[in-house]
Protein backbone atom coordinates (compact mmCIF):
# COMPACT_ATOMS: atom_id res chain seq x y z
CA UNK A 1 0.00 0.00 0.00
CA UNK A 2 1.44 3.53 -1.00
CA UNK A 3 0.17 6.34 0.49
CA UNK A 4 0.35 9.93 -1.04
CA UNK A 5 -0.63 13.29 1.02
CA UNK A 6 -0.98 16.39 -0.63
CA UNK A 7 -1.51 19.39 1.35
CA UNK A 8 -3.17 21.36 -1.42
CA UNK A 9 -5.71 20.77 -4.33
CA UNK A 10 -3.79 22.32 -6.29
CA UNK A 11 -1.27 19.99 -6.16
CA UNK A 12 -2.86 16.98 -7.94
CA UNK A 13 -4.76 16.30 -10.86
CA UNK A 14 -7.39 13.66 -11.90
CA UNK A 15 -4.63 11.56 -13.09
CA UNK A 16 -2.73 11.73 -9.45
CA UNK A 17 -6.36 9.59 -8.13
CA UNK A 18 -6.76 7.18 -10.86
CA UNK A 19 -6.80 3.26 -8.81
CA UNK A 20 -6.73 5.19 -5.94
CA UNK A 21 -8.99 5.89 -2.54
CA UNK A 22 -9.05 9.22 -1.95
CA UNK A 23 -9.59 11.17 1.55
CA UNK A 24 -10.60 14.64 1.77
CA UNK A 25 -10.03 16.42 4.93
CA UNK A 26 -11.56 19.78 5.79
CA UNK A 27 -11.17 19.68 9.67
CA UNK A 28 -12.56 23.45 9.64
CA UNK A 29 -14.91 22.83 8.51
CA UNK A 30 -16.69 20.82 5.73
CA UNK A 31 -15.74 17.14 6.46
CA UNK A 32 -16.39 18.05 10.04
CA UNK A 33 -19.80 19.02 9.63
CA UNK A 34 -20.90 16.48 6.90
CA UNK A 35 -19.82 13.77 9.19
CA UNK A 36 -21.89 15.24 12.18
CA UNK A 37 -24.97 15.89 10.16
CA UNK A 38 -24.44 12.07 8.53
CA UNK A 39 -24.73 10.74 12.37
CA UNK A 40 -27.46 12.73 13.11
CA UNK A 41 -29.76 11.52 10.78
CA UNK A 42 -29.58 13.43 7.51
CA UNK A 43 -30.50 11.56 4.29
CA UNK A 44 -27.79 12.29 1.73
CA UNK A 45 -25.54 15.68 1.18
CA UNK A 46 -25.17 16.53 -2.29
CA UNK A 47 -21.62 18.78 -2.84
CA UNK A 48 -21.82 21.96 -4.86
CA UNK A 49 -18.96 24.04 -6.27
CA UNK A 50 -20.60 26.86 -6.19
CA UNK A 51 -23.51 28.95 -5.03
CA UNK A 52 -25.64 29.00 -8.46
CA UNK A 53 -25.71 25.72 -8.51
CA UNK A 54 -26.35 24.98 -5.23
CA UNK A 55 -29.61 27.23 -5.65
CA UNK A 56 -30.69 25.93 -9.28
CA UNK A 57 -30.43 22.25 -7.95
CA UNK A 58 -32.62 23.13 -4.67
CA UNK A 59 -35.52 24.65 -7.49
CA UNK A 60 -35.70 21.09 -8.62
CA UNK A 61 -36.07 19.40 -5.10
CA UNK A 62 -39.09 20.01 -2.94
CA UNK A 63 -38.39 22.46 -0.51
CA UNK A 64 -39.90 20.00 2.08
CA UNK A 65 -37.27 17.34 1.98
CA UNK A 66 -34.11 19.96 0.96
CA UNK A 67 -31.91 22.44 2.79
CA UNK A 68 -29.44 24.75 1.71
CA UNK A 69 -26.35 24.64 3.39
CA UNK A 70 -22.88 26.02 2.93
CA UNK A 71 -20.31 29.35 3.74
CA UNK A 72 -18.65 32.00 1.96
CA UNK A 73 -15.56 34.18 4.11
CA UNK A 74 -17.10 31.40 6.89
CA UNK A 75 -20.56 33.20 7.00
CA UNK A 76 -23.37 31.58 6.10
CA UNK A 77 -24.94 32.27 2.28
CA UNK A 78 -27.99 35.03 1.79
CA UNK A 79 -30.74 32.46 1.73
CA UNK A 80 -29.77 29.49 2.57
CA UNK A 81 -31.55 27.99 5.36
CA UNK A 82 -27.91 26.49 7.29
CA UNK A 83 -24.18 27.67 7.55
CA UNK A 84 -21.16 25.64 8.15
CA UNK A 85 -21.32 25.18 11.48
CA UNK A 86 -21.18 21.42 13.06
CA UNK A 87 -23.90 22.90 16.07
CA UNK A 88 -26.22 23.99 13.25
CA UNK A 89 -27.08 20.22 12.20
CA UNK A 90 -28.57 18.63 14.74
CA UNK A 91 -31.10 15.61 14.99
CA UNK A 92 -34.16 17.61 14.64
CA UNK A 93 -32.74 19.69 11.99
CA UNK A 94 -31.55 17.69 9.33
CA UNK A 95 -33.37 14.03 10.17
CA UNK A 96 -34.10 12.50 6.97
CA UNK A 97 -33.26 15.79 4.71
CA UNK A 98 -31.51 16.10 1.48
CA UNK A 99 -28.58 18.63 2.30
CA UNK A 100 -27.10 20.86 -0.93
CA UNK A 101 -23.77 21.87 0.28
CA UNK A 102 -21.15 24.49 -1.11
CA UNK A 103 -18.53 25.62 1.32
CA UNK A 104 -15.29 27.50 -0.17
CA UNK A 105 -13.29 25.12 0.50
CA UNK A 106 -14.16 21.42 1.07
CA UNK A 107 -17.47 21.24 -1.59
CA UNK A 108 -15.38 21.36 -4.66
CA UNK A 109 -12.33 19.47 -3.49
CA UNK A 110 -14.85 16.77 -2.86
CA UNK A 111 -16.20 17.27 -6.35
CA UNK A 112 -12.68 17.10 -7.63
CA UNK A 113 -11.99 13.59 -5.98
CA UNK A 114 -14.65 11.66 -8.17
CA UNK A 115 -11.79 10.60 -10.35
CA UNK A 116 -10.32 8.16 -7.73
CA UNK A 117 -12.35 4.90 -7.07
CA UNK A 118 -14.09 5.83 -4.03
CA UNK A 119 -13.93 8.77 -1.51
CA UNK A 120 -13.98 8.87 2.15
CA UNK A 121 -14.50 12.05 4.34
CA UNK A 122 -12.32 12.79 7.34
CA UNK A 123 -11.85 15.20 10.31
CA UNK A 124 -10.69 14.85 13.70
CA UNK A 125 -14.41 13.79 14.95
CA UNK A 126 -13.67 10.27 12.78
CA UNK A 127 -10.10 9.20 12.14
CA UNK A 128 -9.59 6.26 13.71
CA UNK A 129 -13.26 4.90 11.96
CA UNK A 130 -11.85 6.28 8.43
CA UNK A 131 -8.64 4.58 9.17
CA UNK A 132 -10.44 1.19 10.23
CA UNK A 133 -12.59 1.34 6.92
CA UNK A 134 -9.21 2.09 4.45
CA UNK A 135 -7.47 -0.78 6.05
CA UNK A 136 -10.58 -2.88 5.29
CA UNK A 137 -10.35 -1.83 1.90
CA UNK A 138 -6.35 -1.97 1.09
CA UNK A 139 -5.32 -0.61 -1.82
CA UNK A 140 -2.87 2.88 -2.49
CA UNK A 141 -4.80 5.88 -0.99
CA UNK A 142 -4.99 9.61 -1.58
CA UNK A 143 -4.63 11.69 1.66
CA UNK A 144 -6.60 15.13 -0.14
CA UNK A 145 -6.20 18.45 2.48
CA UNK A 146 -8.60 20.92 1.42
CA UNK A 147 -6.46 23.80 2.75
CA UNK A 148 -7.68 27.36 3.03
CA UNK A 149 -8.02 29.05 -0.69
CA UNK A 150 -5.32 26.89 -2.60
CA UNK A 151 -2.87 27.24 0.66
CA UNK A 152 -1.67 24.97 3.33
CA UNK A 153 -3.99 24.61 6.69
CA UNK A 154 -1.99 23.30 9.18
CA UNK A 155 -4.98 21.35 10.80
CA UNK A 156 -5.32 19.78 7.75
CA UNK A 157 -2.30 18.60 7.35
CA UNK A 158 -1.94 17.62 10.81
CA UNK A 159 -4.93 15.30 10.10
CA UNK A 160 -4.30 13.91 7.47
CA UNK A 161 -0.65 12.97 8.92
CA UNK A 162 -2.75 10.92 12.07
CA UNK A 163 -4.44 8.77 9.39
CA UNK A 164 -1.12 8.17 7.57
CA UNK A 165 0.89 7.87 10.55
CA UNK A 166 -2.19 5.24 12.26
CA UNK A 167 -1.77 3.19 8.98
CA UNK A 168 1.41 2.88 9.11
CA UNK A 169 1.48 1.49 12.71
CA UNK A 170 0.23 -1.96 13.57
CA UNK A 171 2.19 -4.30 11.28
CA UNK A 172 1.12 -2.42 7.80
CA UNK A 173 3.32 -2.16 5.23
CA UNK A 174 1.93 1.20 4.12
CA UNK A 175 4.86 3.29 2.12
CA UNK A 176 5.06 7.13 1.86
CA UNK A 177 3.95 7.67 -2.03
CA UNK A 178 5.69 11.37 -2.32
CA UNK A 179 7.09 14.53 -0.30
CA UNK A 180 4.00 15.19 1.24
CA UNK A 181 3.53 11.86 3.15
CA UNK A 182 7.29 11.85 4.28
CA UNK A 183 6.84 15.28 5.47
CA UNK A 184 3.62 15.04 7.55
CA UNK A 185 4.69 13.03 10.30
CA UNK A 186 7.03 15.36 12.07
CA UNK A 187 3.56 17.85 11.88
CA UNK A 188 2.01 15.04 13.84
CA UNK A 189 4.71 14.86 16.26
CA UNK A 190 4.52 18.54 17.07
CA UNK A 191 1.07 19.36 16.43
CA UNK A 192 -1.09 16.83 17.38
CA UNK A 193 -0.75 16.45 21.28
CA UNK A 194 -3.27 18.84 21.96
CA UNK A 195 -6.12 19.73 18.79
CA UNK A 196 -8.13 22.40 20.39
CA UNK A 197 -5.13 24.40 20.77
CA UNK A 198 -3.74 23.74 17.00
CA UNK A 199 -7.16 24.23 15.91
CA UNK A 200 -6.91 28.21 17.74
CA UNK A 201 -3.50 28.75 16.26
CA UNK A 202 -4.09 27.92 12.34
CA UNK A 203 -5.00 30.72 10.06
CA UNK A 204 -8.52 28.95 9.79
CA UNK A 205 -9.54 28.82 13.39
CA UNK A 206 -8.52 32.29 14.03
CA UNK A 207 -11.00 33.76 11.02
CA UNK A 208 -13.40 31.56 13.27
CA UNK A 209 -13.05 33.08 16.27
CA UNK A 210 -12.56 36.40 14.47
CA UNK A 211 -16.58 36.07 13.03
CA UNK A 212 -17.47 34.39 17.14
CA UNK A 213 -17.05 30.80 15.80
CA UNK A 214 -15.14 29.92 18.49
CA UNK A 215 -17.05 26.79 19.99
CA UNK A 216 -17.35 25.53 16.51
CA UNK A 217 -13.36 24.46 17.39
CA UNK A 218 -14.41 22.85 20.28
CA UNK A 219 -16.50 20.55 17.93
CA UNK A 220 -13.80 20.32 15.29
CA UNK A 221 -11.63 18.89 17.54
CA UNK A 222 -13.21 15.79 19.39
CA UNK A 223 -11.32 13.10 18.54
CA UNK A 224 -13.06 10.22 17.11
CA UNK A 225 -16.06 11.72 18.86
CA UNK A 226 -18.22 10.48 15.44
CA UNK A 227 -17.17 7.37 14.30
CA UNK A 228 -18.83 6.88 10.88
CA UNK A 229 -17.73 7.06 7.64
CA UNK A 230 -19.37 9.30 4.94
CA UNK A 231 -18.40 8.17 1.61
CA UNK A 232 -18.76 10.53 -2.07
CA UNK A 233 -19.84 8.40 -4.55
CA UNK A 234 -21.79 9.03 -7.67
CA UNK A 235 -22.19 12.91 -6.53
CA UNK A 236 -23.85 12.29 -3.28
CA UNK A 237 -22.37 11.58 0.32
CA UNK A 238 -23.58 8.98 2.47
CA UNK A 239 -22.81 6.77 5.57
CA UNK A 240 -21.19 4.65 3.27
CA UNK A 241 -21.05 0.86 3.20
CA UNK A 242 -18.24 0.47 0.86
CA UNK A 243 -17.22 -3.20 0.10
CA UNK B 1 8.96 41.32 11.40
CA UNK B 2 6.47 38.37 10.56
CA UNK B 3 7.47 35.54 7.85
CA UNK B 4 5.46 33.72 5.69
CA UNK B 5 6.19 30.91 4.07
CA UNK B 6 4.98 29.06 1.26
CA UNK B 7 5.22 25.78 0.41
CA UNK B 8 4.44 25.98 -3.03
CA UNK B 9 4.37 28.59 -5.88
CA UNK B 10 0.42 28.49 -6.38
CA UNK B 11 -0.08 29.19 -2.79
CA UNK B 12 0.59 32.92 -3.29
CA UNK B 13 -0.52 35.87 -5.43
CA UNK B 14 2.04 38.98 -6.56
CA UNK B 15 -0.46 41.06 -3.99
CA UNK B 16 0.90 38.83 -1.06
CA UNK B 17 4.66 39.80 -1.79
CA UNK B 18 3.32 43.46 -1.73
CA UNK B 19 6.09 45.32 0.49
CA UNK B 20 7.97 42.11 1.62
CA UNK B 21 11.55 40.87 0.67
CA UNK B 22 11.04 37.58 -1.13
CA UNK B 23 13.35 34.41 -0.86
CA UNK B 24 13.25 32.30 -3.22
CA UNK B 25 14.21 28.60 -2.78
CA UNK B 26 15.00 25.78 -4.80
CA UNK B 27 17.55 23.65 -3.32
CA UNK B 28 17.54 20.88 -6.29
CA UNK B 29 19.12 22.76 -8.27
CA UNK B 30 18.28 25.82 -9.27
CA UNK B 31 19.24 28.61 -6.55
CA UNK B 32 22.01 26.65 -5.61
CA UNK B 33 23.64 26.10 -9.34
CA UNK B 34 23.14 30.24 -9.56
CA UNK B 35 24.82 30.61 -6.23
CA UNK B 36 27.68 28.57 -7.29
CA UNK B 37 27.78 30.34 -10.60
CA UNK B 38 27.93 33.53 -9.44
CA UNK B 39 30.83 33.09 -6.88
CA UNK B 40 32.72 31.43 -9.37
CA UNK B 41 32.49 34.40 -11.19
CA UNK B 42 29.48 34.83 -13.91
CA UNK B 43 28.28 38.40 -14.32
CA UNK B 44 25.01 38.12 -14.20
CA UNK B 45 22.36 35.39 -14.85
CA UNK B 46 18.71 36.05 -16.45
CA UNK B 47 16.20 33.35 -15.34
CA UNK B 48 13.36 32.96 -18.55
CA UNK B 49 10.35 30.49 -18.15
CA UNK B 50 10.49 29.00 -21.14
CA UNK B 51 12.81 27.89 -23.94
CA UNK B 52 11.93 29.70 -26.44
CA UNK B 53 12.14 32.88 -24.75
CA UNK B 54 16.11 32.14 -23.89
CA UNK B 55 16.41 31.41 -27.30
CA UNK B 56 15.59 34.43 -28.19
CA UNK B 57 16.80 36.07 -25.66
CA UNK B 58 20.13 35.03 -26.51
CA UNK B 59 20.02 35.48 -30.12
CA UNK B 60 20.16 38.99 -29.57
CA UNK B 61 23.30 38.60 -27.46
CA UNK B 62 26.65 37.98 -28.40
CA UNK B 63 26.98 34.12 -28.01
CA UNK B 64 31.04 35.10 -27.26
CA UNK B 65 29.90 36.57 -23.80
CA UNK B 66 26.44 34.35 -23.14
CA UNK B 67 25.78 30.81 -21.87
CA UNK B 68 22.28 29.11 -22.76
CA UNK B 69 21.66 26.99 -19.27
CA UNK B 70 18.70 24.96 -18.28
CA UNK B 71 17.13 21.60 -17.56
CA UNK B 72 13.65 19.99 -18.30
CA UNK B 73 13.07 16.69 -16.53
CA UNK B 74 16.31 17.06 -15.09
CA UNK B 75 18.45 17.10 -18.39
CA UNK B 76 20.15 19.84 -20.32
CA UNK B 77 18.23 21.24 -23.19
CA UNK B 78 19.06 20.49 -26.24
CA UNK B 79 21.26 23.04 -27.86
CA UNK B 80 22.00 24.63 -24.71
CA UNK B 81 25.17 25.07 -22.84
CA UNK B 82 24.96 24.05 -20.11
CA UNK B 83 22.20 21.59 -17.65
CA UNK B 84 21.53 22.49 -14.39
CA UNK B 85 24.44 20.71 -11.67
CA UNK B 86 26.50 22.92 -9.61
CA UNK B 87 29.47 21.14 -10.93
CA UNK B 88 28.97 22.53 -14.45
CA UNK B 89 29.79 26.07 -13.24
CA UNK B 90 33.28 25.73 -13.04
CA UNK B 91 34.94 29.05 -12.64
CA UNK B 92 36.78 28.49 -16.04
CA UNK B 93 33.24 28.25 -17.43
CA UNK B 94 31.31 31.04 -16.82
CA UNK B 95 33.82 33.91 -15.48
CA UNK B 96 32.42 37.14 -16.68
CA UNK B 97 29.63 35.34 -18.69
CA UNK B 98 25.97 36.66 -18.92
CA UNK B 99 23.46 33.15 -18.18
CA UNK B 100 20.59 32.72 -19.59
CA UNK B 101 18.74 30.35 -17.40
CA UNK B 102 15.35 28.35 -17.88
CA UNK B 103 14.69 25.19 -15.35
CA UNK B 104 11.12 23.60 -14.89
CA UNK B 105 10.56 25.13 -11.25
CA UNK B 106 12.83 27.71 -10.09
CA UNK B 107 13.13 30.23 -12.87
CA UNK B 108 9.38 30.65 -12.60
CA UNK B 109 9.53 31.28 -9.67
CA UNK B 110 11.82 33.91 -10.20
CA UNK B 111 10.18 35.80 -12.16
CA UNK B 112 6.82 35.41 -10.35
CA UNK B 113 8.77 36.85 -7.01
CA UNK B 114 9.00 40.42 -9.46
CA UNK B 115 6.70 41.75 -7.63
CA UNK B 116 8.30 41.78 -3.79
CA UNK B 117 10.25 44.59 -2.91
CA UNK B 118 13.22 42.53 -3.52
CA UNK B 119 14.56 38.58 -4.16
CA UNK B 120 17.20 36.54 -2.74
CA UNK B 121 18.50 33.39 -3.98
CA UNK B 122 18.95 30.77 -1.02
CA UNK B 123 19.31 27.37 -0.85
CA UNK B 124 21.47 24.98 2.18
CA UNK B 125 24.84 26.44 0.15
CA UNK B 126 24.61 29.99 1.37
CA UNK B 127 21.42 29.39 4.07
CA UNK B 128 23.65 32.04 7.18
CA UNK B 129 25.04 34.47 4.11
CA UNK B 130 20.92 34.79 3.31
CA UNK B 131 19.70 34.98 6.57
CA UNK B 132 22.45 37.63 7.75
CA UNK B 133 21.58 39.48 4.99
CA UNK B 134 17.51 39.55 6.03
CA UNK B 135 18.48 41.11 9.22
CA UNK B 136 20.47 43.58 7.72
CA UNK B 137 17.40 44.65 6.05
CA UNK B 138 14.38 44.10 8.23
CA UNK B 139 11.01 44.38 7.03
CA UNK B 140 8.32 41.87 6.09
CA UNK B 141 9.64 38.22 4.74
CA UNK B 142 7.59 35.70 2.64
CA UNK B 143 9.18 32.67 1.76
CA UNK B 144 9.40 30.94 -1.58
CA UNK B 145 9.98 27.18 -1.93
CA UNK B 146 9.89 26.18 -5.79
CA UNK B 147 8.60 22.89 -5.03
CA UNK B 148 7.83 20.34 -8.06
CA UNK B 149 5.89 20.83 -10.54
CA UNK B 150 3.71 22.38 -8.29
CA UNK B 151 4.05 19.75 -5.55
CA UNK B 152 5.13 20.18 -2.19
CA UNK B 153 9.30 19.46 -2.19
CA UNK B 154 10.71 18.21 1.27
CA UNK B 155 14.23 20.27 0.87
CA UNK B 156 12.75 23.46 -0.17
CA UNK B 157 10.15 23.08 2.76
CA UNK B 158 13.43 22.51 5.55
CA UNK B 159 15.36 25.00 3.63
CA UNK B 160 12.83 27.29 4.20
CA UNK B 161 12.04 26.30 7.93
CA UNK B 162 15.81 26.65 8.41
CA UNK B 163 15.72 30.27 7.38
CA UNK B 164 12.59 30.90 9.29
CA UNK B 165 14.50 29.23 12.38
CA UNK B 166 17.35 31.23 12.30
CA UNK B 167 15.93 34.38 12.14
CA UNK B 168 13.69 34.13 15.27
CA UNK B 169 16.60 32.77 16.83
CA UNK B 170 19.12 35.26 18.52
CA UNK B 171 16.19 37.94 19.88
CA UNK B 172 14.42 38.82 17.20
CA UNK B 173 10.85 39.38 17.32
CA UNK B 174 9.57 37.27 13.83
CA UNK B 175 7.07 36.25 13.90
CA UNK B 176 5.07 33.53 12.53
CA UNK B 177 2.60 34.95 9.24
CA UNK B 178 0.69 31.65 7.88
CA UNK B 179 0.41 27.99 8.30
CA UNK B 180 3.20 27.27 6.33
CA UNK B 181 5.61 29.27 8.65
CA UNK B 182 3.65 28.09 11.60
CA UNK B 183 4.18 24.09 10.32
CA UNK B 184 7.90 24.44 9.39
CA UNK B 185 9.77 24.33 12.42
CA UNK B 186 8.28 21.07 12.74
CA UNK B 187 10.17 19.28 9.78
CA UNK B 188 13.27 21.18 10.14
CA UNK B 189 13.33 19.68 13.88
CA UNK B 190 12.75 16.02 11.95
CA UNK B 191 14.66 16.02 8.71
CA UNK B 192 17.56 19.10 8.82
CA UNK B 193 20.19 16.96 11.10
CA UNK B 194 21.79 15.07 8.00
CA UNK B 195 21.05 17.32 5.00
CA UNK B 196 22.40 14.79 2.17
CA UNK B 197 20.13 11.96 3.70
CA UNK B 198 17.00 14.69 3.23
CA UNK B 199 18.05 15.16 -0.61
CA UNK B 200 18.33 11.18 -0.63
CA UNK B 201 15.02 10.72 0.64
CA UNK B 202 13.35 13.57 -1.21
CA UNK B 203 11.21 12.85 -4.79
CA UNK B 204 13.74 15.45 -5.95
CA UNK B 205 16.65 14.02 -5.04
CA UNK B 206 15.65 10.44 -5.91
CA UNK B 207 14.74 11.74 -9.52
CA UNK B 208 18.48 12.82 -9.87
CA UNK B 209 20.07 9.63 -9.06
CA UNK B 210 17.76 7.79 -11.46
CA UNK B 211 19.17 10.15 -14.24
CA UNK B 212 22.78 9.42 -12.79
CA UNK B 213 23.08 12.79 -11.24
CA UNK B 214 23.92 11.93 -7.57
CA UNK B 215 27.07 13.42 -6.93
CA UNK B 216 24.48 16.71 -7.59
CA UNK B 217 23.10 16.21 -4.31
CA UNK B 218 26.53 15.99 -2.45
CA UNK B 219 26.78 19.73 -3.71
CA UNK B 220 23.39 20.95 -2.65
CA UNK B 221 23.63 19.31 0.49
CA UNK B 222 26.83 21.71 1.60
CA UNK B 223 25.80 23.92 3.96
CA UNK B 224 27.07 27.14 4.02
CA UNK B 225 29.85 26.26 1.80
CA UNK B 226 29.31 29.73 -0.89
CA UNK B 227 28.07 32.46 1.71
CA UNK B 228 27.16 34.74 -0.81
CA UNK B 229 23.67 36.28 -1.64
CA UNK B 230 22.71 36.08 -5.23
CA UNK B 231 19.59 38.82 -5.33
CA UNK B 232 16.78 39.11 -8.24
CA UNK B 233 16.32 42.79 -9.49
CA UNK B 234 15.01 43.77 -12.91
CA UNK B 235 15.16 40.73 -14.64
CA UNK B 236 18.50 39.54 -13.50
CA UNK B 237 20.15 38.03 -10.69
CA UNK B 238 24.01 39.72 -9.85
CA UNK B 239 25.31 39.12 -6.09
CA UNK B 240 23.32 41.57 -4.19
CA UNK B 241 25.10 44.68 -2.52
CA UNK B 242 21.51 45.17 -1.35
CA UNK B 243 20.73 48.31 0.85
Amino acid sequence: VKIHLYFTPNEFTEEDLKDRVAVVIDVLRTTTTMTLALRNGCKEIIPVADIESAVRLSSNLSREFTLLCGERYGRIIEGFDLGNSPAEYAEGVVRNKTLIFSTTNGTALLVKSKAAMMTALASFVNLDAVCGWLRGLGGDIAILCAGKQGRFALEDAVCGGMILQRLRQGGSKASYGNDGALAAGALVQKHARDLRRLLAQSQGGRDLVAIGLESDLDLCAQLNSTPVVPTYRQGVVTLGHAS
